[in-house]
C-alpha cells in the first residue's frame, strides 16, 4: 500500500512581529482559506516555535486548531552551522520526513512569506530534491507592499538584503546600487534590523544624488504604518523619523 | 472649513484573471479587511473596468458594497500616448480629484497587486507628489508566491519582467540573466504572456547551463497550480508542458 506523501505548505504570517502596539486581527491581512489551512495543520517547521504558538493562538481564535497546540510538533529550524551559509542537507530531510509518511507540514516564519528575505529556501530546495510538493499560500509581504505603495518602477527591481553595517563600505554600496539602478532602470529595495533604520537612512541621504527617489515604508498593514516617497532633495530639506521597533523597507530608484 | 483629504488605496485582485475553470472563492486569497475596504470605496482607477465590476460583483457576494454597482465611479487608467511610457501627469492628477473633495480611492489591475509588474506606479507617483496618502492593502503575489515555492535565494532577487520576443535577442538576453545570477547570486524572475509560455520554457532549457536551476510556477493559488524546481538539465531529461492560458512565473538562479 502506497502512503499519499504530504506536500509542504509555506504559511505566511503577519507583519507586527516585535512591533509595539496592539496585535491586529488576524483577518486584516490573512484569507480565510489560509488561516484554515493553518488550523489544520499538525506538523510545522518554524523559524521560531514560540512565536509560532503564539500564531497558532491567534489562528484557533478564527478558526479551531484541529489538535491542541500541545499536540502539535513545532520543529524549529536548524541554523547553518559555523561558516555554512545553509543547514546540512541532511537535517533539513529529518524535517520533511512526516511528508513521507502522508502528513503536509507547515513551514512558517516569524513575519511576512516564509523563505523571502527570510530563513527556508534551503528546506523548500530539500522539498524539491525529494518530491515533495510544495505550495505556498498568499500572505502580505513587505517588501511587495512597500514596492506598490512607492510609485517607483515596479516593472524591474530587485531587493538586496541588508547593506554593510560599516560606514565606509555602506557608502560605497549605497552608490553601487544608485548606478545599477540608473543603469537598469530598476528600483532596489532593502531592508535593515529596525533599531538601525534612522542609521540607514541617514546613510541613505547622505550618498545619494538629490535627484534619486527614496521611498520608506514603516509599519505596513499596522496603525500608524506609512510609505513616503520623495526626492532625496526633498527628503533632506524636512524633518524626518523612523521608529527604532519598527520594521521597516526601503526602496531608491536613480534620479 | 478643511475637507479631509482621501487616500489612494490599492486593492489587490485576484491571480485568475483570464483563466478557465471555476472561480475561486475570494476568501481564499484576500483577507476578510481587504474585501471590506473593496466594499465601501465608491471611486475607482482601474486597469479595466468590466474586470474591476466582476471583482466587485465578487467582494457583494461577501460584504455588501455600500453604494450598488451602476452608482459607483469607475474609470480606466488611461494609456500612455504614443512613444511615451506613462500617461501624462495632468490626466493622472484629475483621476485623483476625488481625493481633493474627501473621497478614498481605489486603484486595481487585473491581477494581483496594483503598480507591480502592472500598470499604476504612475498613479501613485503622481498621488505621492500631491500629497495624497498612499495604502497598499495585503493581497496575493505571483511573483513572491513563485519565489518562495521555488526554494531559489529569497535574501537576493530581481524581478526582469518580460524577455525580448525576437529568438536571437531573448537568448542573448537569457545568458545575460544568467551571468548575472552568477556574478550576485541572485534569482532573476520573469513573466511571458500565458500562450508563450512554452516558446519560453523551451528557450530557457536551450540557453541556460545544465546545472542553473529553473523554477516553474504555473497558476498559483488555482486547482491544478504547481510548481517545480529543478537543474536544467533534470528539466531537458524528462517531458514537460504548460498550460497556453494559465500565467506563469519562470525564475533561475545559475548554479
Amino acid at each position: 500500500m502506497t502512503v499519499p506523501t504530504g506536500s509542504l505548505y509555506l504559511v505566511p504570517n503577519t507583519l507586527d512581529f516585535g512591533t509595539p502596539g496592539e496585535v491586529p486581527d488576524l483577518q486584516d491581512v490573512l484569507p480565510l482559506a489560509v488561516i484554515r489551512h493553518a488550523a489544520r495543520l499538525t506538523h510545522w517547521v518554524a523559524e521560531n516555535a514560540k512565536t509560532t504558538r503564539a500564531f497558532l493562538k491567534r489562528v484557533d481564535a478564527v478558526v479551531p486548531l484541529a489538535q491542541p497546540l500541545q499536540a502539535l510538533s513545532i520543529i524549529e529550524l536548524p541554523r547553518p552551522r559555523k561558516g555554512a551559509s545553509n543547514a546540512a542537507p541532511g537535517d533539513l530531510r529529518a524535517l520533511l520526513a512526516p511528508a513521507q509518511t502522508g502528513h503536509d507540514i507547515g513551514l512558517i516564519s516569524e513575519a511576512g512569506l516564509p523563505a523571502v528575505a527570510d530563513p527556508g529556501a534551503a528546506l523548500v530546495q530539500a522539498a524539491h530534491a525529494l518530491g515533495v510538493t510544495v505550495v505556498a499560500l498568499p500572505g502580505p509581504s513587505s517588501l511587495l507592499l512597500a514596492l506598490a505603495a512607492s510609485g517607483l518602477n515596479g516593472q524591474s527591481f530587485a531587493f538586496v538584503g541588508y547593506l554593510p553595517v560599516e560606514a565606509q563600505e555602506r557608502g560605497v554600496r549605497i552608490r553601487e546600487l544608485e548606478a545599477l539602478s540608473r543603469r537598469l532602470n530598476q528600483t532596489q529595495l532593502m531592508i535593515e534590523t529596525p533599531y538601525r533604520n534612522a542609521a540607514l537612512l541617514g546613510a541613505l541621504l547622505a550618498h545619494l544624488n538629490p535627484a534619486t527617489r527614496l521611498s520608506v515604508s514603516s509599519g505596513l498593514t499596522l496603525a500608524g504604518g506609512f510609505t513616503r516617497t520623495d526626492t532625496v532633495a526633498a527628503w533632506r530639506a524636512g524633518p524626518h523619523q523612523l521608529a527604532a521597533d519598527v520594521p521597516a523597507v526601503f526602496s531608491l530608484l536613480a534620479g
